[in-house]
């Protein structure tokens, strides 16, 4: 077994395919706007249509969630498909996401879903304010969500989101979720991996800064372990109950010492693109390995290591390259603002050289567009004292 | 600048595609065999012939040293290749290279030019035997060489080489090194780029060892400074002199404190491959920026490493995954003794820990494949003590 079909064709399949290629894995893509299978690494050579590529695989897996369930439909027949269409699914909609949260009895934020003007009136009722209203179906990276913190919002934002909750009774419903905001100390993830034969295996918990809702930083250095074991508890009952196979991100509100859910998804994840320097066998890497049934790889973190994400640029100083410890990962994507256009990884021998290699590097990168990372920098550095 | 055409797709091409494609680097290899410019990762899909991927490209390298002259002409006629032909000339010729080592007074072993039958006997009446002998042009691991130790071997040694010899006038010269045979303590190599602004960086020196000819394992461990400075010093010497442009690799016999050259290899190299693990920015990545003109990468090692070969196998158990700290490079080659299959990298906390793991891979990986794994590994762990 050695050929994967990955549904998408973005940056995770390319970089699942630079970590698949030295394991002589053939890993393609299904490029879901064209409907063509492609190189993950050269989109112009093509290889026929979806199922000829279902045809030619042993494994298929996804890249994101939202794929059409006609496409999930037809990978899942064929018996190839790892994850399941249902742990994909999960991560494309809030509401099935919450009711798997609470069916593990899994610590999240307090929650209700609305489907109609009577509900929405019911949760600003039940929850306290702030709450933050979430489009089950489409919001990523701060996309289609609702902020109220006083009540003399509520009339504007129920005006703007009433499309979407009342598409909720047509062929693809959407719906929200109202959530308590959680006035959590910071955001961390969980990505690990989930083998065919059960082999589980997590990386280091990541604390994760967003700016405008999109992750700018993350930043992978010694956690507790009483985080980690919270962390890894979850992620083992989310997995076990789906049998869940590949890797899965799991987002956090880290309150006082305890870990609410926030967000899950059934994928490789942006913030666990500092595995590729800071590990021996990185996220993508493992997502082939568990899928594929080979052995899992170490996951343990070698060094601090920081994940910078370039958004809406095409180019950094030249500088950047000289500073020892940093990788540059540029996804090939025409510029666009606001796009994710590639990573910076930057490892260190200690946190504090992580901070000073962190610090250079923001008066070396444009402030505009990275407009956190001097703040960012000054705050990691200010907390190691 | 970041297209690249590499003369050459082999296993060393396809790596320098994988090390440069994150830096969106665009680079394509040149197949000396089909006379076609092909993906390094997928030689399937071709882009015309060598005149179209010249002019399709900002820089043009190689990735061996044994191309053919009229190529490396017309490469050369585009302003576009680098190093020059010169430099890689020299690493398909001992003739040329024995004469830069004495140009720049490097220290070499005592050797002759055999072009005759009376050259052949002066060099026996000159050089102390044992007496090794090797092609000009054409070997390389371990081919093309006769070993004299006793004066009895030498008619059938002369009857077998005279072929050679004799082509020496004919268009293709080939001609004979005779070589006084080092009594060395071991083999070391020093890998390293220079870039188009003279920058250099070199990464610690490798110790090599090889397995009837072949290099079998390379250890990349802390190294003395007198060591390392007497290699960068040669290095430095020779590129300087070529006004060479890339990484370039030089193979030194050690006797004593001293380094003798044995050989020069105008590209990157099979003891560098542990960089790909063992250092922030491997010499794949360092010999596009090189030639690109981009900053070189950190050269130091991170961490104890070693590199070991995977000669005429197909697979390894599966378990060696399991190991941490284990990477494979496959090289999607098809199955033939002794041919260059792959290797696996094995980075390690610490030299002891190294030596424990070797230990482990030398009990699971096949003692028919891996021959002298097993002895190397011993005597690196009885040297720890």
């Amino acid at each position: 077994m050695n050929k994967v079909l990955v549904l998408g064709a973005g940056q995770l399949a390319r970089m699942m395919d630079l970590a698949g290629t030295p394991l002589n894995l053939d890993v393609k893509a299904f490029d879901v706007r064209s409907n063509k299978v492609v190189h993950p690494l050269a989109n112009e050579h093509t290889y026929g249509d979806l199922q000829t590529g279902i045809d030619n695989c042993d494994v298929i897996t996804a890249e994101f969630e939202h794929i059409a369930h006609d496409v999930l439909a037809v990978c899942e027949a064929s018996g190839k498909l790892l994850p399941s269409s249902d742990a994909i699914k999960i991560g494309g909609d809030r509401r099935l996401e919450k009711a798997l949260l609470e069916s593990c009895q899994v610590a999240n934020a307090k929650h209700k879903i609305i489907d109609s003007r009577a509900d929405f009136d019911a949760a600003i009722a039940d929850l306290q304010l702030p709450i933050i209203f979430k489009s089950a179906l489409e919001g990523y990276d701060g996309k289609g969500q609702w902020r109220l913190k006083s009540m003399d919002q509520a009339a504007a934002i129920w005006a703007d989101m009433q499309d979407f909750v009342e598409q909720a009774n047509t062929s693809v419903p959407q719906g929200i979720i109202a959530e308590q905001m959680v006035p959590f100390e910071r955001e961390v993830s969980i990505v690990g991996a989930r083998s065919r034969n059960g082999e589980i295996a997590v990386y280091p918990i990541t604390e994760n800064h967003h700016t405008n809702g999109v992750l700018s930083v993350s930043l992978a250095v010694a956690s507790t372990n009483a985080l980690q074991e919270q962390a890894l508890e979850v992620f083992t009952k989310l997995t076990e109950k789906l049998d869940y196979v590949g890797v899965l991100a799991i987002e956090f509100f880290q309150v006082g010492e305890q870990l609410l859910v926030n967000e899950i998804a059934p994928r490789v994840h942006n913030s666990g693109h500092w595995t590729q320097q800071g590990s021996d066998c990185c996220q993508f890497e493992n997502h082939l390995r568990a899928t594929l049934g080979l052995p899992l790889g170490n996951t343990e973190l070698i060094r601090p290591t920081a994940m910078i994400n370039i958004l809406g640029e095409d180019s950094v100083p030249e500088q950047v390259l000289s500073i020892p410890g940093v990788a540059m990962h540029w996804y090939n994507k025409s510029k666009r603002a606001g796009r994710k256009m590639g990573h910076i990884n930057v490892c260190a021998n200690s946190e504090q050289q992580l901070a000073e290699k962190l610090q250079l590097l923001a008066s070396i990168l444009e402030p505009n567009a990275f407009e956190d990372l001097q703040d960012f920098a000054d705050r990691f550095q200010a907390r190691l004292g």
